[in-house]
């Protein structure tokens, strides 16, 4: 990695990049992306014409799942914070590949309805890092806008997840 | 409909039918499908191999949108019970097409890893079924269980959709 930034996502071993959500092997998923800005994280996603609720507007289970891979995407690169180094922007120390999480829970508020055709921005910012010792939570914070509007607005609580969880 | 029973979602009228989650005319879309049973209301789905999380076990995203449809569903299906009528098993009164509904928040628990594979049964239950006068706002909680283990369950806010909004 020399100076070309990579997603998250795109750093996930093998084994969990096959998320119907966010994992870049997973060819009908979704493949969502998430990087660093500054402390934020952000996604952009543009929604295929069939991701619809009401015709012209975004599917709310759509926008639930990019709040859900960007919390979690957020929450790995979080966990390597933690750990002393950028997921996406720096090498890994040798031999780690950064924590895993997955979703322990999800809240979304529809504030407006949101256009389909747009593109996205996902953003997400950290309310919990886990830093407390024995700490294995990531809490985000994540809003979905479209033309400059927050249409969305949500949380998620990730977990590390267990060794025995994802093989590998 | 004579003793047939049909889907909430089958009943919706055609410009509300486009879901991505639920709609029956979204070819590409998970056409989940809502039925009374009872007080409360069930739905039975069978996730796709692409619709992973780590592999073996359903994608989060997913599930919310089960959630949140199957939520919607029972709100439709509350607001025409309040209306004197079953959803899906009578009748509509003639000129009604019955209330739609728009999911105003979501949150979902997920309590255990739910395997890939079997069928899942989404199940709903009324909070509040909004009968006070004025109230636009149906509460439902869902939960998804497989193989008779609940692994997650979820609480939606439904809110009546004003005439504006679908079109049609």
């Amino acid at each position: 990695m020399t100076g070309e930034r990579s997603a998250f996502q795109d750093l996930y071993p093998d084994d969990v990049a096959h998320c119907y959500g966010c994992g870049r092997l997973n060819e009908r998923g979704h493949q969502l992306r998430s990087f660093w800005e500054g402390d934020e994280t952000v996604a952009h996603f543009t929604p295929k014409p069939w991701h619809t609720a009401i015709p012209g507007y975004v599917y709310g289970g759509l926008i639930a799942s990019l709040v859900d891979c960007h919390g979690t995407g957020t929450a790995a690169a979080v966990g390597a914070r933690t750990a002393g180094w950028r997921l996406g922007e720096e090498a890994p120390p040798e031999g780690d590949e950064g924590p895993r999480y997955v979703t322990a829970s999800l809240e979304v508020r529809y504030l407006k309805p949101t256009p389909l055709g747009p593109e996205l921005i996902v953003r997400g910012v950290v309310e919990d890092a886990g830093e407390e010792r024995g700490s294995r939570k990531v809490v985000t914070r994540v809003t979905v806008e479209v033309d400059g509007v927050v249409t969305a607005e949500g949380r998620v609580v990730a977990v590390r997840m267990p060794e025995s969880f994802g093989g590998g």
